[in-house]
């Protein structure tokens, strides 16, 4: 146990930040990544660290990029093979920004282990390590053969894994029969979850131009179209104030709700109460758990991000932006594609829109980014064997939950290895992963590591 | 003549940018009031350079405001008394970044004179002290009293002008009976203009906010009331695709259009092709000149500026922000009052319409700006005095024009010295104030300086 919690500190004590790019926080993620190969050697895996070469800059600086780790233990072609996907780089984080203890100094404090990376991905990566170690220290066979692959650029975008996945899909991959992922959280404090579906995300701009300089309002303001104008009309055209999107047939291919999916939401345990206090929103737009649910998970949403090259800084500017772009987003849930999507809202709905407006501007919309929602079979081996080993370690049902953001490593292992992919979160609601004093309890760090050795077994049985 | 452009080059080799707040820049303002000062002392004024004390910058750095100059010369009580305002100040100039000659390097290239100051305002300032001067050099008696208020920070703001001209009300402007300003342009490349209004400006923002910390759009999306929502749906209920406001009650108060105005515009040399070619602006919303010059002269127009507190930078955030401002601004005609704007625009217009969508955000509205316009009456003595002075000069018509933007420094003079107030340009259309290359033909400059002297006589005429 001791152990357990002394190793967690030392990974948390490495700066593995990938979100800013300078040299030093570089070579703490080699660091961490050398570190991390280590671990897993004395664990008996043999360990791959693949060199993913370096990365370009918009500044044109060159940064190399950390390693991939593909490691694997056991090779018994009579069990079955769970690979696990990790990451181990961090969100930046500095004392004095609202952090109560140092980040990258493991902290315990009432039970909680308060560190950067501590629920965001580093506990869950030595969680499951120290499942497999468990086994090891009993002098019990492993039931499973395990693989891992754990990166160091998540959180700046996973860059390169998904090139590697399709390299490696027939050596690396060939064998694998389930995939997990433990890189999200409970919606309770106390209630663990299984994840089977997350949206995904089609990002639009939509560029309004008169010409490419401003204008003063002054000189020109009586006599133009002005691109502002016709931006405005465009972005209010795109959902009501009771959160509809507007565009037509967009719900169309929206996955109809069935009697077995309403009652999970039922079930689910989350205290509306105290997930209003603790996002400090007034009001949301529904009053039940339900709803709430449901429009964060299985139903689309659209979001307007902003405005690029209008009057954004503080102050009273007279400016006729000239060339305007407003950014919006639509959450995509199942059965909606995004190229569809990308049709609905281009060539209808904002053409429309825009040519009754019989302004002279030019417009351009742009799809910059069309990301399928994932979703999983709950009736897959691997969701059966983790809600019997939750059963067994927590006591309890998990509750059967989805993730309203888009996580595209999941949709990226699916569609690529052709496997089933869960995600088996550890952490409870309030970690506060991306934020100051981000933690992971200590009894989930805890229970997490058996929660993952009762799901090998339970996996193993399945496949007798 | 060589000798008046001489001066020229003197004063625009000075870099009296009020705009960028150095130390340098500064010095440069304090050497230009002082050479001015000079250039008045010989000319046989009594001048007086108000010290205005100092500002304080939002950085906290302290600057020193460069000082008023208060000039007279002549106090005979049988003759009128005209005061010229004028400023020294200059936009910011770069050679490289745009301009063709050294922009502080007075350069004349097939009779334009070239440099930072040329037009706006340092040209017309010397050509109203050579306009006294040459009077002088043919020993005939000035047919006025002159006084001089020449500022150094106009493009900064005129700070400061305002308490000046307030406390010297009963003192240096008791005698004075016309206000005389040369800071804009004609319409025309080749036609005289007088100018008789400007508009104003009634400056908003409308907060709209959620909660201070922005959100994440797959965490938050579909379950809120988004800020963005409100907000585009408040600024797109403003105005029209035709430009038409749509904010009831506003066009109340905008002065009818008698057959007197009508014609002025019909007359008024606007080259209507060649107007929307140096605009780059594909199509006005309005076909004839008449139109186009009314909209931007004589009625309200509304121009949304941007959003503060939204995303505006380049790329793909899938942030949902928690509080947005947005930025319009009314620019008011007669006998628009900015009160009742204000009225109009918050407390019915969009208060209805937020209250309409049903949020449970908060929305807050400011009036941060409330500039009226300013309007001459065009049958004062001055306006006759200059009608008649450029059809001796320039044997034509003036075109009788207002300006859309807002120079508060008219109605400053007209609302506290109460005396008549008149805007005499001397430069082209196509001067480029503010912009790169800017320039005054040397035509204008010389018969300017005749105008100004023709306008002496004229004024004295009415007065006898």
């Amino acid at each position: 146990l001791d152990q357990l919690n002394g190793t967690l500190k030392e990974w948390v004590a490495i700066e593995s930040d990938s979100v800013q790019p300078t040299p030093r926080f570089r070579q703490e993620l080699f660091r961490m990544m050398a570190v991390a190969a280590d671990e897993l050697r004395r664990l008996g895996a043999s360990v791959d660290s693949v060199d993913m070469g370096s990365q370009q800059l918009p500044d044109g600086q060159s940064l190399p990029i950390p390693p991939i780790i593909l490691a694997e233990l056991g090779n018994d072609l009579k069990k079955p093979t769970v690979c696990f996907y990790g990451h181990l780089d961090v969100q930046p984080a500095a004392w004095g920004d609202g952090w109560l203890t140092d980040p990258y100094t493991l902290t315990e404090v009432d039970g909680k282990l308060y560190g950067r990376g501590a629920t965001d991905n580093k506990g869950p990566v030595l969680a499951w390590i120290n499942a497999v170690s468990t086994f090891q220290a009993l002098e019990q066979d492993l039931p499973v053969n395990i693989k891992f692959i754990l990166e160091g650029m998540e959180e700046a975008g996973s860059i390169a894994l998904e090139e590697l996945v399709q390299k490696e899909k027939d050596r690396f991959f060939s064998g694998v029969d389930y995939i997990v992922i433990s890189d999200n959280l409970w919606v309770s404090r106390k209630r663990p979850a299984v994840t089977y579906g997350t949206r995904g995300n089609s990002y639009f701009t939509v560029e309004v131009k008169c010409r490419d300089q401003d204008f003063h309002s002054g000189t020109f303001g009586g006599i133009l179209n002005e691109p502002m104008a016709d931006l405005v009309a465009l972005l209010g055209s795109l959902v009501d104030s009771s959160g509809r999107i507007l565009i037509p047939g967009i719900y169309d291919h929206v996955a109809s709700l069935t009697e077995e999916e309403k009652n999970m939401y039922k079930s689910i345990d989350l205290d509306l109460e105290e997930y209003r206090n603790s996002s400090q929103v007034k009001k949301f737009l529904f009053d039940t758990k339900e709803e709430i649910l449901m429009h964060l998970w299985r139903f689309p949403s659209l979001s307007i991000h902003g405005i690029e090259g209008a009057f954004d800084e503080p102050g009273a500017k007279t400016v006729i932006p000239g060339r305007v772009t407003g950014k919006f987003s639509i959450r995509l849930v199942p059965h909606m594609n995004a190229s569809v999507v990308e049709k609905q809202v281009t060539d209808h709905h904002l053409e429309d829109v825009f040519s009754k407006r019989n302004s002279s501007n030019q417009m351009a919309v742009s799809m910059v980014l069309g990301l399928p929602p994932w979703i999983a079979n709950i009736n897959d081996s691997q969701y059966l064997a983790a809600k019997r080993a939750i059963r067994t370690v927590f006591g309890t049902d998990p509750d059967m939950i989805r993730d309203g953001s888009t996580i595209p490593v999941a949709r990226i292992f699916q569609e690529i290895i052709g496997k089933s992919v869960m995600m088996l979160p550890l952490g409870a609601v309030d970690d506060g992963e991306h934020s100051q004093n981000e933690k992971i309890n200590r009894w989930n760090y805890i229970e997490g590591s058996k929660l993952f050795a009762a799901f090998f077994l339970e996996i193993a049985k399945l496949h007798e």
